[in-house]
């Protein structure tokens, strides 16, 4: 299947489509048309076509989309038929909040350990989760395989923190501080900037306000 | 000044280009070219120039830009020239994360009260900020010029909590709930949704594994 020119709007459309037919399973509802599908979503029937005949179209003419095996064929295409073990750096309130979702864990994604440096956290757990001391990360991501750290530390630490997860073989970065990584070509980065989504959020307030007054 | 037209791509921009000029300010930097900005931002120059020519392009031929304009041009752009009210709805983890961010304070972003139904939390306060019984929610919108709702609560609960503030008159939603919100067109939402950021992720690791295979 022809999965390597997918554009990154489709790609983000996914988990979006993903979360529906999931509700729908979990409805008991067994097939679906884009035409449901379309209303239920707010987006064009011909969209929801165009999206799903990037990984081969999974609907049949007349008879629609079969809810299951298009929820687990969109899940494969996302990397969900595995499992991903985690690191959190960071046992602030953010840190606690993400270790926290049960849906992470549901989803293959488990926090395996919580990294800070903060002497007063180190040996507590959260979800029985170990905080340990940041500075025996090093020994900790050579005796365990690790696919992905979540960062979620002020900026000024993030820079020093992510260089030796690099260091120390870390090929995924789930990144909450507020600052853009430098990091080699391998290495995957997904950042959660939630100042930018504020803006984002105030600059539509404004445009809105303006549009009002027009 | 043109500002209708605007991608939203560019828009998404924009909160970068004043990350990175409001460094540039703090370190006494005063101008700057599109070169080293480009250098800096990791992105071409003649992108810059082009989103920057969508607000009537600051720079002057041969100087550069002024970065403490070019910062203030943006901010205003942003809509970041005034200050906003906000409500919090949850005060779990990611609420107290959310109400912590000094950061978003002094971009002039502050949190008026926090409700949450939980009646062990009613009565307390985080950072000052007091924390109300959700069902005086009402009452209170009724009293304070509220900007911004932030949704930091279960799906399960969102739905209902969201129609509540729409028909108090809440004009703008920060939705970290895992759940698309059905509200008039004149009601902006900007959505946080962690978990397909966490897919986006998965994604890309499983296309630089087939890649790396190849």
């Amino acid at each position: 299947m022809e999965e390597r020119l997918i554009s990154k709007a489709v790609i983000s459309r996914l988990p979006v489509y993903l979360r529906y037919l999931g509700e729908l399973k979990d409805e008991g509802v067994e097939k679906i048309s884009s035409k449901e599908l379309s209303d239920l979503m707010h987006v064009t029937a011909s969209q929801i076509r165009q999206d799903l005949n990037n990984f081969g179209g999974f609907g049949q003419q007349g008879y629609g989309y079969n809810v299951s095996n298009l929820y687990n064929e969109i899940g494969r295409i996302l990397g969900l038929d595995r499992r991903y073990n985690m690191i959190l750096i960071g046992a602030g309130n953010l840190g606690s909040a993400l270790s926290g979702y049960q849906s992470f864990e549901n989803r293959g994604f488990s926090f395996k350990a919580i990294f800070d440096s903060n002497h007063k956290l180190v040996g507590d757990s959260i979800r029985n989760i170990p905080i340990m001391d940041i500075n025996v990360m090093p020994a900790f991501l050579e005796n365990n395989k690790i696919d992905i750290a979540v960062i979620a530390i002020p900026k000024t630490a993030a820079v020093s923190v992510v260089d030796t997860l690099v260091k120390c073989g870390i090929k995924a970065i789930w990144n909450f501080s507020h600052v853009d990584l430098d990091v080699p070509e391998d290495v995957v980065v997904e950042n959660v900037h939630l100042s930018e989504s504020l803006m984002r959020l105030s600059y539509n307030i404004n445009e809105r306000v303006k549009e009002g007054a027009e």
